[in-house]
């Protein structure tokens, strides 16, 4: 009898297989979907004259960064410092921390990781910059650094033109540091429904900003880089004539929450992303048109709402996902001339949001043409420090 | 200049070191704590003379079985296939998958592990019990199989004694597969806050449960045990004189929504589980009385409510996590004469559901006064398989 230690879990997938082989639950990548998504954010950003900086939270993934980055992406945004490590060590040169980093652990992996690529950071406090200074200089690196402005969302930002000429004084003092412009990134507007309502919200972020910019331009200061907006805002942000880059990272998937979204005359993203379940119980008669998946809060994120049961090219409109528990959830039938999946048949899910629900896989299978292609690791997976 | 290759994420804590320097976000375990919710319920077990098989989904962390086992307990519950194989090579050697399982993959793993150790699953289905004597069959091995039964939470189960014979009817044919009794969860139940109003509903399942077995006892046949039973309804179902075994897993840890609960002359059970985090961002004048904190949806589940912030000894009076984001958290103060923590400063919070917070988490750093104990690995996260 062979040892315990012997024993594997088998792989979710094998390239080749046709997508009904594969165990579940796991990640699917629609092949074709997704580079569509790619294509068209890219050309987008293009026609504007607009950089484009994806965000690798939303994906985690260094395969999706490099291929984001070979269609013309200046490099990709982390929301944390040891999200990048696995990015960087894949060949990503340009990454930007879109967040405040305090705490010696995480500066003193920031400042080594800054001596083998372009790194750059947002400040919003003079302690921040002067931390950073400190850990820089330990490691005989060079950073660059945006301040973060508040337009809206009351997280983190300097309020004015007046706080950033402060922090750039605190800087001034560390040639390490160089000042690279603001970052102006409001998350509450992503997810305004209407479309119009999207737009003014959007108008009033970015007149903001321009605020800013300008005052900073009348002392002397100029803003090489205004880098923001996200997958809701990202038309709006292409448009405006403030941002001279944008940090979009969900347009990959298109998770149920951006879906939600009303779109008119704009960006329009395909679902890419799926999640496949299988029915695992087909329940009895007194439990009604219900069958249960293994699919529940460990591999599906509902932060925005419960997952939507993908029909054919659309949701489905007789099958709904209705309750989730830890590992299982319950899928209803909406009338009762529907028939009921078949124990072990598979369905494949929309999440409601994509980022959180990366964090939950060490995987993606990517599938073309009903078949699986590759298999990519979400090596940023829980790098939350 | 050294490879990018040799830079790795530093350790988030190392033993010895005060609780003050962790990296954050981490999960923290109060061994004290800890020890006493596992001392007590034992105790509880043992008094009602009740077997304590502990579900380790809520840990996911062998070595957090291994100290529920040397107290006493049976062996331990897992949700799927997968999860068990950590606890298996630790040396686990009685698990119970406590749902039904379909799919070769998955089956051919649990046959494979059931060579090593007692195995038990759940069956509500006549195709599952074929499907498992194939793959016990092909590997030479014996499982123990429950009946589940559906006992109101209208999710997997058969709905009586009739349907558990036609099961017992298939299994019949196959001698490696041993007939152990019922299993009989109702999860919905679990956070009735209400005392009286749990107890109730808990009394019903359990009646149901008496009906099943004494019909089954009437045909002759024995339910050598009937399991089930949480954290929120096991002082009901310890009492009940129809459960030979319970499977609470929350209890280890208490969290926020199982805190919720109204407890009187029952079981108490202590927080022992915290997220440390830090505030990155002190904001400015017109963000108001908002520090920003770097713990957000990737290392916290929140679909149970936001986190509690922990202040002394107790729920913080004056903070308030209000805000959750991918990757942080806004933290108010409640009134304008709470000093904004500074800087840097580390908080505590209570996850609102501790199961699907663990899987977010790659180790459990264990503090006892003040200072770091041990870190354990939570070897069967993103196990979802």
């Amino acid at each position: 009898m062979s040892s315990i230690h012997t024993i594997q879990v088998p792989p979710a997938a094998s390239p080749g297989n046709p997508i009904t082989t594969i165990d579940t639950p796991a990640l699917l990548l629609d092949a074709d979907a997704f580079e569509r998504n790619l294509d068209v954010m890219q050309a987008r950003a293009d026609a504007a004259g607009v950089a484009l900086r994806p965000h690798a939270k939303a994906h985690k993934c260094p395969a999706i960064a490099l291929a984001q980055i070979q269609r013309g992406a200046v490099g990709i945004c982390c929301q944390k410092v040891s999200e990048a490590l696995p990015f960087l060590q894949a060949g990503v040169t340009d990454i930007h921390i879109s967040n405040e980093v305090i705490g010696s652990a995480k500066l003193d992996l920031l400042a080594r990781m800054a001596r083998h690529a372009r790194f750059s950071v947002c400040v919003d406090h003079p302690d921040q910059v002067v931390a950073l200074a400190a850990a820089t200089t330990a490691h005989g690196s060079r950073i660059d650094v945006f301040v973060e402005i508040n337009v809206g969302q009351n997280r983190c930002g300097v309020a004015d033109a007046r706080q950033v000429l402060q922090l750039l004084e605190v800087m001034s003092a560390h040639a390490q540091l160089t000042f690279k412009g603001l970052q102006a990134y409001q998350g509450g507007i992503q997810h305004i429904r209407d479309h119009a309502g999207r737009r003014d919200a959007s108008g009033l972020a970015a007149a903001r900003t321009a605020e800013v910019v300008d005052a900073l331009d009348r002392a002397g200061v100029v803003c090489a880089v205004v880098t923001g907006g996200g997958s809701g805002s990202v038309e709006f942000d292409l448009a405006s004539g403030v941002y001279t880059e944008v940090q979009p990272g969900s347009y990959v998937f298109m998770d149920g929450d951006y879906a939600r979204n009303v779109y008119t005359n704009a960006l329009r993203f395909e679902h890419s992303l799926f999640l496949a379940t299988s029915v695992i119980s087909v329940g009895n008669s007194d439990a009604g048109q219900v069958v249960v998946v293994d699919a529940g809060l460990k591999s599906l994120a509902v932060d925005s709402g419960l997952p939507t049961v993908w029909g054919d090219g659309g949701a489905s409109t007789t099958l709904h996902y209705t309750v989730v528990n830890d590992e299982h959830g319950s899928v209803q039938m909406l009338n009762h001339d529907v028939a009921k999946p078949a124990l072990g048949s598979q369905l494949l899910l929309v999440p409601g949001h994509c980022d959180p629900t990366l964090n939950l896989h060490d995987e993606i299978i990517v599938v073309r043409g009903g078949r699986v292609e590759v298999i990519w690791p979400v090596s940023a997976r829980g790098h939350s420090r």
